[in-house]
């Protein structure tokens, strides 16, 4: 591990440790190796030049800025050779913002973990225009083997997948309120105690052919509906519609104080790992 | 239970006992009564009036088709008296195409469950115009004292709400193939292993308010991204675009065979019987 700080390394080392031994004793460690055995592989140092000594691969983790991740990779692309492989774990900016002039630009790409990534083991693969499908597959077999799951975005694409498919689900949800027809807590519970447990195993694909004799089943039967439901949908939000707006806060913020929104994460990854465990032995 | 074949109401019995027993052993059963009391409640008829006789509440789950739920919805409206709540479990048609000329019109509602009913407890409470909010309040707190949790729309609107989330994303996930962005198993595992295990315990707008510190917060620091994305997603798909439909029908039959698919809605009943168990015990 490398930053600029040497207090922030001794503190993410600390970090790793205690989360290797929380997978660990949730029985949820991904990969082959013991926690101890992987943090003793732990090394940490100021010297971005001792750091990618021989490196196979670079998860970059900087701040969510194009500035910030040009700045870095340039520094990278001096000093790497030709085999290895740098990733970015941008959630927003393409690999083609930040990598165009580099030198070593086809083994640039983005790699982009789920939040929480100690739970969710989805990671997004995007590459920019000049990355090398070999570059690409190696970062895809490194996950893999470390018991990530990796998607393969054939290129890239503004909000990649994850966010597209989050936000195209945000916008229906948002004008459901400010169309004043489900309160915030009904929307969220749509989800929660329906679709949300279905999509926990299934992808919307799955769905389809399951809820009808087949995908090509489901096409006959139900996509005239659904085409006309799409073609009834509104316009993006503004998400500034003061009502809606005024709804949504008012709701959340009771229900999930900010004072005590820190406890709500450690109950969600608290549930997220019993679903992790849960779909463990399911498999 | 009534139906115009007594042979099916013999087959509808059977089936209420199995599942009773079901959720009895799985721990699932909703709402106060033990499976076996709950079963001896059950009475058959191929009489509506005999059905209908002092009924508080109706749970009408004839074919999806308008004619079907206009005939048996004016037979009902000349049984019963003014205390009878008559629910529709339609997925799709709105109340108003079916109870605009009844008499009891302003006690008619659908009421929607979600599929598999047995383990999601979701159902959609949508009111016609002329619903009043007693008969809305009546199912609400029903559909409560038996363990379902009812959302309720406060007008008619196509789709409902279950099926707008739906489709709004599989519309995205839909065009992420057509657009040769990502394979279909690959959309798939976005929800399977990254959004879909969060949706099982909380919706879109408690995710925006954790993934930030509040909903405020979110909305000033990442709205305008948001946004950026929701412009570019693309047209309503035609869902016939013949690459997309090929490659998806493809990749599903291989991973789900059609002469299999009974087995996968069989593992899809345990796996959300498993999760629904975790969500019990985390109550």
């Amino acid at each position: 591990m490398y930053d600029i700080s040497y207090d922030q390394l001794e503190k993410a080392k600390a970090n790793v440790k205690t989360n290797l031994e929380k997978l660990s004793n949730e029985g949820l460690l991904r990969g082959t190796i013991p926690a101890d055995k992987a943090f003793s592989a732990v090394n940490v140092t100021t010297s971005l030049k001792d750091a990618l000594d021989e490196a196979v691969y670079v998860q970059e983790s900087t701040l969510e800025s194009v500035d910030h991740k040009k700045k870095i990779f340039a520094e990278m692309d001096a000093l790497v050779g030709e085999n290895t492989v740098l990733g970015s774990s941008t959630s927003t900016i393409p690999a083609s913002q930040f990598t165009e002039n580099l030198v070593h630009r086809r083994n640039c790409l983005v790699v982009h973990p789920v939040n929480p990534p100690l739970y969710l083991p989805l990671t997004e693969i995007v590459p920019a225009p000049w990355t090398s499908q070999e570059a690409v597959e190696k970062v895809r077999d490194i996950m893999k083997s470390i018991g990530q799951e990796p998607v393969c975005l054939k290129k890239e694409i503004l909000g990649f997948a994850v966010n597209r498919l989050q936000f195209a689900l945000l916008a229906e949800a948002w004008r459901l309120v400010s169309d004043d027809v489900l309160s915030p807590s009904d929307v969220d519970k749509v989800m929660s105690a329906g679709l949300g447990p279905r999509y926990a195993f299934k992808g919307p694909f799955a769905t389809i052919h399951m809820n009808a004799n087949g995908v090509m089943d489901y096409c006959d039967r139900y996509m005239a509906g659904v085409k006309r439901v799409l073609a009834d949908l509104g316009p993006i939000p503004t998400f500034e519609e003061p009502q809606a707006l005024k709804e949504i806060d008012t709701s959340l913020t009771a229900e999930m104080p900010l004072d005590k929104l820190n406890e709500h994460k450690a109950q969600r990854e608290k549930n997220l790992a019993a679903l992790m465990q849960l779909k463990k032995s399911k498999q």
